[in-house]
């Protein structure tokens, strides 16, 4: 490809506000009609209204200071290299908080302060071991422990006969005796047809999250629950397990999609085979930790609150980079742009460096119980939040959870974000540290940020959610896309956001 | 990230047509004013109509076979691991030729042949050197031979001063002798702030098209070119350059950013630091190469083409796999899928892995002048083309190369490709290979595939451009939007493609 740039860049010299690109349909009024989406468009020469308009031109300072002038990438080199991953109640996500708030500071916020949060403490241990015995060659599997799991039982080993399943029920529907002393593999992968990589987690996550005392109830030992990726890889995906109340606690592990499918075949082929699980995790008591705040008060309505974040703690292999280093850099880095362009806000803006969202939630929870509080006592409104979780990847849009009013409001953005290719207004799932934030009234409206996710679960929970696969670029534009939503909420609201 | 998914999950099960997500706004009408952009849009419960559409429901099913029993990522592998880099010219282009020849016809396309192309032929040579001397250390500057560069005299070392522009014009306005005798480094970035990052390639590759002429012009005995990308990096990038005529011809080479930045740096401290150069490059007689063609005879309009492609040729030192390695695959593989769904085309459709775009696109030439001989004739009508030349990325749309009424057509697409996250509608450059085509009369609809564009630069024509920088969704996610716009396009031509 060399004479196409040459050519686009004829058809698009940057103008003195970066406008960049031709609109598909110049000066021409037309009328579509498609599958019932009817679309008027009026389209007129862009560029000379974009200059023109005040909001356009906004954000096209923020993307330059960030594309220009970013700290982003390097404020997560030092999280991720120096800091490393930082599971909640670990000595790392206490440095973590130390780090993020001198951050804060030195971006000039006008105030910065801990709120406790009281948090789980649980450990890995040194010991996560699975073999086959019985098939040509004993082989080793690529495992690791689930969040929250228990270790076997005195960290010795256990051994037993596979139970392959795809579906929970499927092992209500076994005879007892078939499960019973056995070691179940839930083998179900992610849809790959689904386009929304987000979606096939979801509907894959009811093995991580509830096989384990599935397995436990119908009798089996111990659980080993294919790790939720596309790739075939051997990497070990971590992620939360939750024990059901008054069913035993086994043991379960992530088993990587190399070994989940090797495995699966192995069983049909040699149905007497057998597997060892050994692993010495360990739970602690719960310690305090907290969210770390910065605010920056509102120059017009001090006491209205738009709060925007991240969460600080990650799993603890690899580096936490995607998930969510990358929201914690961005959140730092809206303050950053925004003074650094000499911006004013009307309200309060709050970052929020949020604790223990991957095993849960309880920053999340706890922001929120204050926040209800206050508003409740009339002194605080908490009128919007922000988050961004989903990765450092290129921006792609938002979703909102709010009324169709305030949905229709963020979609009205759509010509602001076009020209940064962030295209995507999709409802649903905004945040899970902001979530909790739902049961407040008047609820504030709630936006997560949308990055592409095609690669988000190559990395997600596993060693590889380190610095080197997160882009500057991509990381960058990410930042300037979440600070250019806080000025337009900041500039529009009150948006209409609980139900009439 | 965690409970957001699984609530996401909720909102969106799968359909039998597997229609994920919810619009933003629903059973709503409403009409936005936005900086000179007025769209009413009524939008009501996509998901019923997208299943009773039959467009949305064949788009479906090409997402699916291409996600889920996609060959385009092993086909890549092949293309870039067993056969690897293929110049114009080279041994390497020639097994090429024959491997997608072979490919074509195991897809099942009604005829194969090869459209002999003369091409030239030009070797990089087993030398390129550059050093500094006169600064603190003597250092090795990493650098390539630019395409089609001249070696040194007699593959000899020379040895210069060095002058730091950034403008090409800048050379013209210095005195003679501050240029004469001494090497030139071209030194200008690309602009990080422009979001297309092809915008920032054709605002800096006049260095590396014309800089060794401009610098020849003003005396200088040899130039470097600093690297076409925006990551700071050790990697030189090549990439063709032309000789002025009547210019004596001076090596030139790309030097990698990290030791442009370095050099330009020195130069200033050290005014009278000297680099050297030494480099054996080769130019050879032209040799007779190919554009690869499989055809795909139409049922209704057999004499109307409707061509689709990318470029077999890649520059010498990588795999060429994102250019053009991805859009070979996504050529052949958008056979495999209409064959695959049961597709049966309206129009013929070409498959053509044109040769020589990188230095020459004499492929491209031959291809077009062949169509216009056949058009004149009236035997056959070139209706519209298809390329894919600008990476394995994730799909964002298409830029178009027609009339206003045929960018309205494409940008009717949009609704169809929203559940696919493709809404990127531009103008220009649709891809180097057919842009040739614009010469017929009437003139075909000329559609490129848009990727995401912001790593591209980072592989680009250098040698970590390979198999393993490409991600195999995301080439998936490509074939299938490439392979959706050639079924629109199929039902939907004629197109006004030619202006009024």
């Amino acid at each position: 490809m060399t004479q196409r740039y040459i050519q686009a860049k004829r058809q698009c010299q940057p103008s003195p506000t970066k406008v960049e690109g031709k609109p598909l349909i110049s000066g021409m009024r037309c009328s579509l009609m498609i599958f019932g989406t009817v679309c008027a468009l009026t389209m007129t020469q862009s560029g000379a209204h974009a200059q023109s308009n005040p909001d356009s031109a906004l954000i096209r300072s923020i993307y330059d200071e960030a594309l220009a002038n970013g700290e982003a990438y390097e404020n997560l080199r030092v999280l991720t290299k120096d800091i490393g991953h930082r599971l909640s109640g670990s000595s790392s996500a206490s440095e973590a908080m130390k780090w993020g708030r001198s951050i804060l500071e030195s971006y000039a916020a006008d105030s910065t302060w801990i709120m406790p949060v009281v948090v789980p403490s649980w450990t890995r241990g040194d010991k996560a071991e699975s073999k086959t015995f019985g098939v040509p060659k004993d082989r080793s599997l690529h495992i690791t422990a689930l969040g929250g799991s228990v270790g076997t039982p005195n960290d010795e080993v256990i051994r037993g006969r596979v139970v392959v399943v795809k579906e929970l029920d499927e092992l209500k529907r076994m005879p007892r005796e078939e499960v019973e002393g056995r070691i179940v593999l839930f083998n179900r992968p992610m849809d790959p047809v689904l386009i929304n990589t987000g979606s096939a987690y979801g509907g894959a996550i009811d093995q991580r999250g509830s096989g384990a005392s599935a397995a436990a109830e119908a009798g089996a030992i111990g659980a080993l629950v294919r790790s939720l990726t596309h790739a075939l890889d051997t990497l070990p995906h971590t992620g939360a397990l939750r024990y059901k109340d008054g069913i035993e606690r086994i043991p379960a592990a992530a088993i990587s999609t190399v070994d989940a499918t090797w495995l699966g075949r192995q069983v049909t082929e040699h149905p007497d085979l057998e597997v060892s699980l050994q692993m010495n995790c360990q739970a602690f008591d719960d310690v305090e930790q907290g969210n770390v705040i910065g605010e920056w008060r509102g120059s017009e309505r001090p006491d209205e609150i738009i709060t925007l974040g991240g969460h600080l703690d990650s799993w603890d292999i690899g580096e936490g980079a995607h998930d969510d280093g990358a929201g914690i850099v961005h959140t730092l880095e809206v303050l950053r742009i925004l003074k650094a362009i000499g911006y004013q806000p009307q309200h309060t803006i709050r970052f929020v460096l949020f604790i223990n969202e991957e095993n849960g939630n309880r920053g999340g929870k706890m922001y929120a119980k204050v926040a209800a509080e206050e508003q409740a006592s009339l002194s605080k409104r908490y009128v919007a939040a922000l988050e961004s979780d989903a990765g450092g990847f290129v921006p792609r849009g938002f979703r909102v959870d709010g009324t169709d009013a305030a949905a229709l409001q963020v979609q009205g953005w759509a010509p602001l974000f076009d020209p940064y290719n962030v295209h995507q207004f999709r409802r649903g799932g905004a945040g899970v540290d902001i979530s909790p934030l739902k049961e407040l009234n008047p609820r504030p409206v709630l936006l997560g940020l949308s990055p592409d996710g095609q690669r988000y679960f190559d990395f997600h929970h596993s060693a590889q959610d380190v610095f080197e696969n997160v882009h500057k670029r991509e990381l960058e534009l990410g930042a300037a896309t979440f600070a250019a939503a806080v000025v337009l909420l900041d500039q529009q609201l009150p948006i209409q956001s609980t139900p009439d």
